[in-house]
């Protein structure tokens, strides 16, 4: 069955503590809708600081999460100079150490990772593709640069946009771009 | 069958008229030896420019070649703002234009390519590994973002080491490094 993809550049999601010691009082602001039925991208960005280098203006996402959370591409890693593991999003265990900066303050927390690459998913999505009591998928790509990506994670949420997100490496290395359909193999 | 893996950075082949423009009669110096036989890396390096940014210390490979080749990842590509097509080594048909800047001058081409996955062969390599008569294979790659890619051409020369050749975004999206091993499907 066909799903499309969304790319997703490296990002940061914040918790509500980590926001006001980064942005201090100033409201974050929409720039754009996600996928994602009640996500946005925001007008505010960060510093990611690792061993080596930064990287500047690296969108912050909303709303607010329980736990903040930086995601990169294993390039990203390379250039910053950290070595984070691939995790499924809130799993942050031996997640690597990286200090996102703000026009307020700054914080070093052990939440750097690379996220797997996941399709998203609600109980009607599954319904309606049979994919009920599946954890991951392989996905087949087409294209000058073909293959197949194994380790796709089903990600459930009360209400999704059915897309397969895959980070900047695996992107550009496949040539592929956001809304391409690409087919799941059970 | 296995193979190991050699990941390429971003780099230049210059033709000998071009690194006299670059280099003028600095001589090229060797940095280190590469796996493919009488190849190696210089302690030379150039900028590349495109229509939206540079990218500083790109390392020239020697010897000279007949043809200048500018071979960079869709990451790159990205970053610079230029559009190359997917290219054997060589073939420069439809190759975007970049500027290439020396400590002597520049020149603007259109050698611009992301070289398509490859592994070096020659004659007994391919007797002893099966391999006569085939362009190309898929690759099986292991690890915790496993998959397959798909053409991966064999590139034949006089003397060859036996190595898959990707670019970074290729090896950072399956988070390979240099020397691992992977297997090769026919």
């Amino acid at each position: 069955m066909k799903v499309k993809v969304g790319i997703s550049n490296r990002h940061v999601h914040l918790n509500y503590e980590d926001y006001k010691t980064l942005f201090g009082d100033i409201p974050l602001t929409k720039r754009n809708d996600l996928t994602q039925p009640n996500t946005y991208a925001c007008n505010e960005t960060v510093t990611l600081k690792g061993a080596k280098r930064e990287l500047n203006n690296v969108r912050v996402l909303a709303p607010c999460r329980s736990y903040t959370q930086v995601e990169v591409s294993k390039t990203d890693a390379y250039y910053l100079g950290v070595n984070p593991p691939v995790r499924n999003s809130g799993d942050l265990i031996g997640a690597d150490s990286i200090t996102i900066i703000g026009p307020c303050g700054e914080v070093t927390k052990d939440v750097c990772i690379i996220a797997t690459r996941h399709i998203h998913v609600d109980k009607n999505i599954r319904k309606e593709h049979n994919l009920e009591g599946i954890d991951k998928v392989s996905v087949k790509i087409g294209g000058e640069k073909s293959g197949i990506i194994e380790n796709v994670y089903l990600k459930d949420s009360e209400e999704a946009y059915f897309e397969l997100h895959l980070d900047t490496d695996d992107g550009n290395a496949f040539l592929l771009n956001n809304g391409d359909e690409v087919e799941i193999i059970l």
